[in-house]
């Protein structure tokens, strides 16, 4: 198994989770910061698309499955800790439940948070039925 | 205090903090990631500086303080559900204490770990004493 040398590197937390940030390989753009578990690791590596593990459901979360904005994965990086890691990715369309190409679309301006980008894509779209993730 | 509705935005896990990912805000680069509790994020408004939460140490983690490779805060962003910051920044020198640009430097190849960035400042030359973040 070639991805043995890969997971043995990851240092998962109490939870049995890696902390992942997904960004646009050519633009930069930070899109979101996620969870993987083991499996979602390996499954990512298998399909050469982003998993990861929804804390909220407590399972798998196909990146995209459900709304067709799947990413892609480019490059796996990994920090010096090997606590958290970097998935450089093709994001098709948007990477926010709400719609916004960003998860991170509040930006900090005199005291409060402003809304800096716009929906894209209509949230209802998105969903095969309320209240999943993206 | 102008603080509070950013404050109150911000999702804080059962330890009290937020993941906090800092970017290079001009080049777009992934930094580190790192975690930040209320104190830290009032700091880091209030100084204009990156603070984090060591978790490792127990203690606010003035970035640079000792080694000089501060990161000044461009902007803050929050994401979605709040439970995760992205900090644009400048950063002076190095983000990690091994001396690499990026804390990022080792990449998924053929079922390895291969380090894509060289040392730019040799670590002895970060550190007050052995151990220390940078």
């Amino acid at each position: 198994m070639t991805e043995q040398a890969l997971l043995d590197a990851i240092s998962l937390d109490a939870a049995g989770l890696v902390a992942a940030v997904a960004q646009q390989h050519d633009t930069g753009e930070v899109l979101m910061l996620a969870w993987m578990n083991r499996e979602a690791v390996c499954q990512t590596l298998a399909t050469g698309n982003a998993v990861y593990w929804s804390r909220s459901r407590q399972a798998l979360w196909r990146k995209g499955e459900t709304s067709g904005q799947v990413q892609r994965v480019v490059s796996l990086r990994i920090d010096c800790d090997g606590d958290a890691v970097l998935l450089r990715v093709d994001q098709t369309g948007v990477a926010c439940h709400t719609g916004r190409r960003s998860c991170f679309f509040r930006e900090a301006q005199s005291g409060e948070w402003v809304t800096i980008a716009e929906v894209e894509i209509d949230p209802a779209a998105l969903y095969g039925s309320p209240g999943q993730e993206v």
